[in-house]
This record gives C-alpha cells, structure tokens and sequence, in this order.
C-alpha cells in the first residue's frame, strides 16, 4: 500500500509541480486547497482540474473567511502592485496574506496526524518569488520545530515532514521539472488580478514571475494574458 | 486608544480567565472561538455568552471542517474516556485533537497582524491538563519562533507576543484569579460529552479537573452535573 501524503494544491504552477513529484516518488496524493476570499478565485477551479489531471481522489476545499485576512490579495481597497521589480525581496509587498502558509501548513499538519501521513508538500520557492517571509527554508524549518513540539506524532518521535522540493529552485528549473514530469501547465493559473473571464493580468507580481519563467525555460507560456493572443 | 490584543475563547474556565486577565490589563479584545464538530458544541454558546458578559464588540467564530480532525472530541466512532486517571501525564488521551492548538494560534496570528493586534491571549495550562503537547510552554516558545519568521511582523522585529497567563497555574489558581476579577463561572463549560440538555458528565477528564478545581479552590462549583444538584 502507498504510503500517504498531503499536498497543498493551489492550482499555480508550483503546487502542481510539487504535486507531480510527489507522486512520482510513489505517494498516495490527499490535496488541499483554501478558499480564502482570493481576488483570484478563479485558481481554486484549477486546482480542481489539476486533482483531476493526477487522479488524485481525495481533495479538500477549505474555506476560510477572507475578513481575517489584510492583504491586497483579499481586501476590496487595496490594489494588487502592477510593474513592480520582482527582484527587489527586501520588501515585502501588499499582496502579503498575513499568517497564510502557517495557516495552510496548519491544516495539513491536523489532517496529517489524522489520516497517519507522514509527509506535507508544499511548493514554495525563495528563488522567483515576492519575498514572503513564509516561503523561506527559515520558515519551514521553524514550522518543522514547532510542529515536533506540539503534536502528539512529534513528540513521540514520529513528527510530520514538510516536503519544500522547489524551495531553491527557479521558476524556470521548476516548469522544466514539471513539464518533464508531463504537467500540463495550461490547467495552472498564477494571476493575482485576472479579469472577469480569467484572463491573465500580464502585470502582477505572479504574472510577470511566471512569463519569465516559461521564457527562460524555453517553453511555450499556455496563459491567455490580457489583450494578447496565447503563446508568449 | 486602548491596544488591541486577541483573545481565544473557548467557552471554559480557561479562556475565560485569560480574557479576563487581558481585560484587567487593559487591552481592547477581539475575541475568537472555534467550531469544529466538537461533540461539546455547547461551548459555542457559552462563548457567545462571555463574550456579552465581558463587554466584547469583536468576537469572530470560525468554523473549521470537523472531518479534518480524527479525535474522541470529534469523531463519533471514538468514545470519550471516562474516568482516567488525569494526573497521568505520559499519556496523550484520544481527546487529543491533531494540530488544534496550532489551527487556533494560526487563525489568531493571522488577524493580529491584520488589525494591528500585538498580542494574543491563550489560556492555556500544563499543569491540571490532560498532557496535550500543545499546551506546554515549549510548544509555544516553538510557535512564536515560527511565527517570528513566517510573518511580516515577525521579520520586521515586531513579532506577535503568544501571552499565556495561565500556563504555571494550578486550576484552584486559575478559578481564584478569575473569581476575584469577577468572572462569572456560571457561564462556562468543561464537559467534553455532555448530555444534550447540555449538562456535564462529571467524568471526563475535563469534568474532573473543573471539579477537583473548585474543590481545591474553596470555591461553589456552579455546574450541573448529570444526575446531582448544582454545587459540590
């Protein structure tokens, strides 16, 4: 029997490459998605084509209630930053979601510990990113130490693993791996800030993080962005 | 203006107390309770009903998905133990809830740094406890590490202080504290299988560290225990 694991699966670029090499390592996939009041709502719809691409048969949608959260990724006046420099990570932008990945990686632990999973994938990356501080080695290491403290699988030994295999990878090793691993990365969103069809803003932080990725990685980019035809 | 700060309220003695304590010290609260398919849903209400009697404006009740959770507090295949012996610490009872304490903090860190709050109440306590790992001071000491470095607050040197007033305290301490600061205890509940008239079942864990509590503390236990009379 294959031994389970939990994944987070927004339905971006990134979850669905860790999710693929998770199951290329042999795990049985439990998804997790959170709907958190998202301007980019549309992602959750991905993620669920994308649990449906890997036959992955257990996949929960969590809601949690947006009003907790500040950030221009939620909050009606406050505007998702367009052009910014994404390679400036000393700062921290609006799009930040207070506390979010230690709330994910919270449910995933309760779930873990309940299902008898040993392992969390997470696809966050410290390379092609907006500088979030829950993205860093720092954070999952901390989180690591946290969780072997105060849940009865770590304090007898047997603490969840948190699995970060993109964490020092670009944007363009991760859509080589994926695309390698045969990811149909069409089914992905990334914007931050898509329009009523769910287009691609082109402009966003996450935009311009994933057409540089596809461009380096030679690869065609499958996203319709706004007011452009398909292919980048 | 007065600071933000806040408060986890369960509905029990505990949390009640460490509002009270917080409101003493003059913070503004905002309260936060959880459903999540516990078998002792009337502590929801009972939550409510401190909440109105300690003068909170903002008090936030969120549900979390029960079927995340394999506990005897929320799984009805898994029974409540019964008189077990609670000062036997070395065990973690099958009320353990995976990862709860963790959930709560999250949810809690997360609308702290979005109202601006510095601080959040927990009133736990390891000492008349039932040996769950996320209620010791080294679970906590870990979650404020993490939060430390998995949020903007924390990276920028303002870190989130986890306030645990509670946590050296006897229960007889506990109840003498909250009763000299005028908490109604009448308003809380402990029983974790209580009957559905909503009365206690005297033998839970929960049950008999309330009990012993009051006892030690010489104060009338204003509970109504199934099949006796109002005070012990």
């Amino acid at each position: 029997m294959k031994e389970k694991a939990v994944i987070l699966l927004s339905g971006g670029i990134d979850s669905a490459t860790a999710a693929a090499i998770a199951i290329s390592r042999g795990f049985d996939p439990c998804a997790m998605t959170f709907s958190y009041g998202q301007k980019h709502g549309v992602e959750l719809l991905r993620a669920r084509a994308l649990a449906g691409f890997f036959g992955i048969r257990e996949h929960l949608v969590i809601e949690i209630p947006a009003h907790i959260f500040r950030s221009a990724l939620t909050t009606g006046s406050l505007e998702v930053p367009k052009n910014r420099p994404v390679d400036d990570v000393d700062e921290i932008p609006d799009t930040y979601v207070p506390a979010r990945n230690i709330l994910f990686l919270s449910y995933a632990l309760a779930l873990a510990e309940s299902i008898g999973a040993r392992r969390i994938f997470i696809g966050a990356t410290a390379v092609d990113y907006s500088g979030y501080p829950d993205c860093r080695p720092e954070f999952f290491h901390a989180f690591k130490e946290m969780a072997d403290r105060g849940t009865r699988a770590g304090v007898s030994g047997n603490g969840i693993i948190i699995e970060t295999p993109l964490i020092s990878m670009t944007k363009a090793e991760i859509i080589r791996t994926g695309h390698r691993l045969g990811v149909d990365y069409s089914l992905t969103h990334s914007c931050y800030d898509p329009g009523p069809d769910g287009s691609a803003c082109g402009s966003c932080d996450s935009c311009r993080i994933r057409r540089k990725g596809f461009r380096d990685a030679g690869i065609p980019d499958p996203t319709r962005y706004c007011g452009e035809d398909g292919n980048q």
